[in-house]
């Protein structure tokens, strides 16, 4: 129905609309709808990413300063590499920010972004400055890209669900930043660093890229159930979740209530989701040290569509949220 | 001083300090502070760059359909991809919008982004949607470099300034724009047309750097004085410009009052502004037949600092405003 707005249509339900008008150019390998495009330029592989944070919608500026804003921009567009298992060369970056904004916070913003892209080998090397009512940073990054691509396409029935580091305290950090009151406790620095200083998976991308045994791979930024259901989307299967083995942080199980699922669908954790054809498990142990942080087998893909999250006694859980939709949420 | 706003300190001189303090990494050739970066990346050069519309900015929404809004929002960043005499390859395409912006309205803004990257030769390889309350459209496109690299900084005493097509009539469109009422006249096609589909020079840049004619090189789309004041800037030279030389269309010399000097310092015209030294003139004519395009020599570079406009007479002339400054201009 063409005169609906975003909001009604969905976000991701019209992203998919929108995505399949795309043609596919004859610089392109992989288009629009993974986490990276990988771009045939002069012969090699690049990949190509962008995202943008905008103020309201992803932070409040009370909860993240000028540096942090900066930082975590560029950080999530280097999940997006690291789930292709590239290397960030080089961004631009695109501000948008009101005429009243305090130029210190600017530069502030910009430190951020330039440290961020140093510490992991990239640059800043060209921007736009933009009047907006609202501020709003849009990083497009640029990267290697790996010899062999993994996209979110590649999940076959039997694959075994792995997902690095923990999930949930982004999203516990953005809940205790909300319900804060004058007179509350701090929010849990353990917590807080988590949503604050997201720490891209590049090295375990690029590792679990380059071992050959990873058959899909997709980085967490909506949420994990939100983001497996992107991964079996594409790849046209389902998956059952054991909600048990989703790892957690001992700061999360300290601070997040009991029947707590915010592990299963709130967004921001910047790690890796990634599927292992069974005959490839034995070899994925063997190569788990080299990743940089644990990996957690919490699940397998399923012929059948659709993600079912089962509780410890293998009854499917009904959960009460789906994972972030900009549309939807947080008005 | 740090407690400044942007707005007080000044659009360029806030990017200036910006661009100054942006470390260069390993894998840039040319930095911030041109139309595109040079990137290199696995042996081969790229270009890489970005640039951004807002609403109530650049453009409201009764001037400019979403289709046209996405067309110029690519034709933008291919403007800075011809003056470095690239061929755009692939781009990534950032937007905001309102809850309640249109599905449609949304689908056709991308449609506009796809036929414009079509017609020359690139392509949409993926994108990022935010809610935001104002709509923005940040493009970053990736082009193939030149084998030489021309950039703002090589201008010389002496060289000739030459200007692409002509000047002023995107400008005077808005002028006429904002000037509408109810019952007056339609604003003329011809000058509309410029406002809302710039056509970049994407040709003429690539021969004009082919041709190893240009000392440096910008697209004006701030304005001929204020641009030409940052390849001199970036040249540490200054120039003289003959205001009669200045090449108008019909449309601009029947529509603009007498004394109109939008020509001069009006915005978004995304003609191609370059230097030539005098030895190189005598080819240049010859070379014009390729461009697809006019150009005219409106001037010469100085060793003395400043642009200075001269009448018919040769006398300097005062001009109203400068160029268009975001954080300054349409409040």
């Amino acid at each position: 129905v063409p005169s609906r707005s975003i909001a009604e249509v969905g976000e991701f339900a019209f992203l998919a609309s929108l995505v399949a008008r795309v043609p596919r150019g004859r610089a392109t390998i992989v288009g629009p709808g993974h986490d990276c495009a990988v771009v045939r330029s002069a012969g090699r592989s690049l990949l190509l990413t962008v995202d943008a944070m905008v103020e309201g919608v992803h932070f409040d500026r009370d909860w993240l300063s000028p540096r942090q804003i900066g930082c975590k921009s560029f950080l999530v567009n280097a999940s997006d590499v690291a789930a292709m298992g590239g290397r960030p060369t080089a961004c631009v970056v695109s501000v948008g920010v009101p005429a009243t904004y305090r130029a210190r916070d600017l530069s502030d913003l910009q430190a951020g972004v330039v440290a961020a892209a140093r510490a992991v080998g990239a640059s800043v090397v060209g921007g736009n400055l933009s009047r907006a009512r609202q501020l709003f940073v849009s990083i497009a990054l640029l990267a290697d890209a790996p010899p062999r691509i993994v996209t979110r396409r590649g999940a076959r029935p039997g694959d075994f669900v792995y997902v690095t580091g923990t999930l949930g305290d982004a999203a516990l950090a953005v809940r205790l930043l909300q319900q804060r009151r004058p007179r509350s406790r701090p929010v849990p620095a353990a917590v807080l660093r988590r949503f604050r200083e997201p720490a891209p998976r590049l090295r375990a991308g690029r590792v679990l890229v380059a071992s050959g045994l990873v058959s899909a791979m997709i980085d967490v930024s909506d949420g994990l159930v939100q983001d497996l259901g992107h991964l079996c989307g594409q790849s046209r299967v389902g998956a059952v979740i054991r909600a048990a083995t989703v790892p957690r942080s001992r700061a999360y199980c300290l601070h997040a209530g009991a029947g707590d699922t915010l592990a299963l669908h709130g967004g921001e954790d910047y790690e890796l989701l990634c599927t292992v054809p069974k005959r490839h498990v034995k070899r994925l142990q063997q190569a788990r040290r080299g990743l940089g942080c644990r990996i957690t087998c919490i699940g397998e893909i399923t012929a059948e569509r659709g993600i079912c999250v089962v509780d410890a006694s293998g009854q499917p859980m009904r959960l009460a949220a789906g994972g972030f939709d900009h549309f939807r949420d947080r008005d």
